[in-house]
């Protein structure tokens, strides 16, 4: 079938799912959940396929392990289906409700967006997240993912499908496409589908974004920073930074960027700098950090721009608070930063300064994530900065329509000499 | 000075802004408004000059009256200013809270975007309508208006700017561009501008959106359409669709698209037309039409989608409120239909499924407008289906942060065997 075919598809049964009530939808999601369970031997067959096919190829060792599905993995994704289930539907909530006249009410309800592009990279678990947080959420979903899990993902869609669509999901509510010539065909198809999610390297979101007219939610990289502020606690500062760099490196929340006040450099500096190098972390510091920790190599220009999701950091020693919130609004990504310090009028200046989707004080970087932000799953991290921000769940989405119900209502009426006053009483605020 | 380094500096002022106190905010848009209200001669003149180039270069009658700035003009921008100022702020808000276990907050607040690019037509008092907005929502703004009423532009901008910076305001929040050129240049800088609002014609918006990292936040046109439903009360009907039509048909908001349930249209139809012909409206209807009234041209496909901004209308026959429904899905541009009728689940299901920013039970679609939702003001009216949708006012000029507050936080003490638990505990709901 032709994308634009599949798309028009989907485009129809979008309209469909958009109003299912929630039971159905959950009880679609109980069935999913059940297929992946019962139907483990052909998931595992199918992913073999494309382990065996990444090993020829020479995929490194990294990639390979995001790649392999065993049965405790196919257990958690059967357990994260179960979860997108539980969660509230987040369609039909009334967001706000006023009264503009007598007999003339306007309500703000949440609706699913319509098709939803979702392009991500090798996890096949990815497939099971995104298509049940898109079902429940009413979005009909255009898949693609990488290339290397082709036989996996193919697999995956087809026992959705397949269980959705016998529980009354709207045929061709999930589609998939399998080639990078389709994702640019996609890309032009801005009359059916609204709204892309790319998940990737920030060069991969770039080229999204410059070759499409549809809105993109972008999930782009992580250049995240702790600041050690002058008052910081070293206890806490020395637990955050390891957990920060070395709890998960892989990971776009990870720290790439200690910062730390010049008035506790020589007291901190050491102490953590220790820490690291028993965990083998590689690092890179600015001259002041060399001045008092002998052995580090020179941090370069690009390192304050670099999203290594590894064991490698790049420190600076800053003047003071402003000099730090300078630094992570130029260099950083917009994606998370935290201060650690006692001081709260400083926590305040940082978080309210700092212009990224999560700011922290005494905290790790590695908190913002949709599950431990209690929204149960994420379809990713936004860096964007408009629609939804930081960890997107369910709330992101929806957006909204308009319901205004009047009793024959004419303009006309509120027009020119003698016109009628709106009362515009407010029943509920937006916030 | 370049485009280039305009958006540098606004950017910077974003930075600022976005923490000012609604205190701060009000009193500079008193004293723009005031400065508006004693500038009134230096503005009158500038528009002069536009509109004798306007006259000579032969520009038409209804773009001519747009541009016009008189002292009633003056003294509805002056209101619609302070008018802004008495909103509600719409930054720091508390979407949500969330404790994520002892001692550890999270909470999402709205925030400011941070560099909004405003590209509008040929109306000058947009000019301070999305200056007033942007100011008081904490962003700063680059605008472009129409090169005819370049003088005009240039005035206001400089009176609000001065006055602005005068009481507190970043220098360079408030930017003023001129040329299409420097449009296009403006379109490449995402690394500075958050968000492209552009209003004037599909076309126009079209052309942005290809043209762009930037996300766009399209005020396109609209096709809207009035439905005529079997069970509908003949009275409100024609006032209903008389409103929608002729109250003021230039605007979006107005029908341009008539359809009539076939077990009406006899009743109905000759009524409805016998009105519009008084109202000297040009009808073109589909053969179901033609068979009833006589003397109506004949409608061809591209009359479905178009937006006549005039009084011009086209009449369609359906078989019933589906094939309504599919219409609307089909041909209009998702910006306000209305619905007709005393049958309760027909308006129910019309407004559930027509996948539009406003859907209207017995009310004319001419209610579509921020004013008169209760917004106090707007900047335009999204068709798109992210971010913002229908009449967009302060809200929708922020987006939200996530600050998450600990006392020492890390998350190797969630994780594995003896991983503590988190609580979850939801203290304020999104929605």
């Amino acid at each position: 079938m032709s994308i634009i075919k599949q798309a028009q598809i989907a485009k129809e049964a979008s309209l469909k799912l958009a109003v299912l009530p929630t039971k159905s939808k959950d009880k679609a999601l109980a069935a999913i959940a059940n297929a992946l369970k019962n139907s483990a031997s052909a998931i595992l067959e199918a992913n073999k396929k494309d382990v065996e096919m990444a090993k020829k190829s020479g995929l490194n060792e990294v990639l390979i392990k995001r790649l392999v599905i065993d049965r405790q993995k196919i257990r958690e994704m059967v357990d994260e289906v179960k979860n997108v289930a539980r969660l509230e539907d987040s369609v039909g909530k009334v967001l706000s409700q006023v009264e503009l006249d007598n007999g003339l009410m306007l309500y703000q309800l949440t609706c699913p967006i319509g098709v939803i592009g979702a392009i991500f990279e090798s996890r096949p678990d990815a497939v099971t997240q995104i298509s049940a947080l898109c079902l429940k959420s009413g979005n009909a979903v255009i898949l693609k993912g990488g290339s290397e899990a082709k036989n996996s993902n193919k697999a995956l869609v087809s026992i959705i499908s397949k269980a959705s669509e016998s529980n009354g999901i709207p045929k061709g509510a999930l589609q998939l496409i399998e080639t990078r010539e389709q994702v640019s065909q996609m890309l032009k198809l801005d009359d059916c589908i609204s709204l892309i999610i790319p998940r990737g390297s920030s060069k991969f979101v770039k080229y999204v974004q410059e070759h499409t007219k549809i809105p993109v939610l972008g999930h782009s990289e992580g250049i995240c920073h702790v600041y050690v502020d002058k008052d910081a606690d070293i206890k806490k500062a020395l637990d955050i930074c390891f957990d920060a760099k070395c709890q998960y490196p892989a990971v776009c929340n990870a720290m790439e960027t200690m910062l730390v006040h010049k008035g506790i450099a020589k007291k901190f500096l050491p102490l953590m700098i220790k820490k690291f190098r028993q965990a083998k972390v590689e690092m890179r510091g600015d001259e002041n950090t060399r001045k008092i920790v002998r052995n580090i190599d020179k941090a370069a220009e690009k390192d304050w721009k670099t999203e290594y999701n590894d064991l490698v950091l790049s420190i600076k020693v800053v003047g003071d608070l402003n000099d730090a919130i300078e630094h992570i609004n130029k260099y950083g990504s917009k994606h998370t930063d935290s201060i650690v310090t006692e001081n709260k009028n400083n926590a305040d200046t940082f978080m309210n300064l700092v212009d990224s989707a999560s700011v922290m004080w005494n905290a790790s970087t590695r908190f913002a994530d949709g599950f431990r932000y209690g929204k149960g799953a994420e379809v990713g991290i936004s860096t964007a900065k408009v629609h939804a921000r930081g960890p997107v769940g369910l709330e992101g989405l929806v957006i909204y329509k308009y319901k205004l119900v009047g009793k024959g209502h004419i303009v006309k009426d509120y027009i020119g000499k003698n016109a009628k006053k709106f009362k515009h009483k407010v029943i509920k605020k937006l916030f």
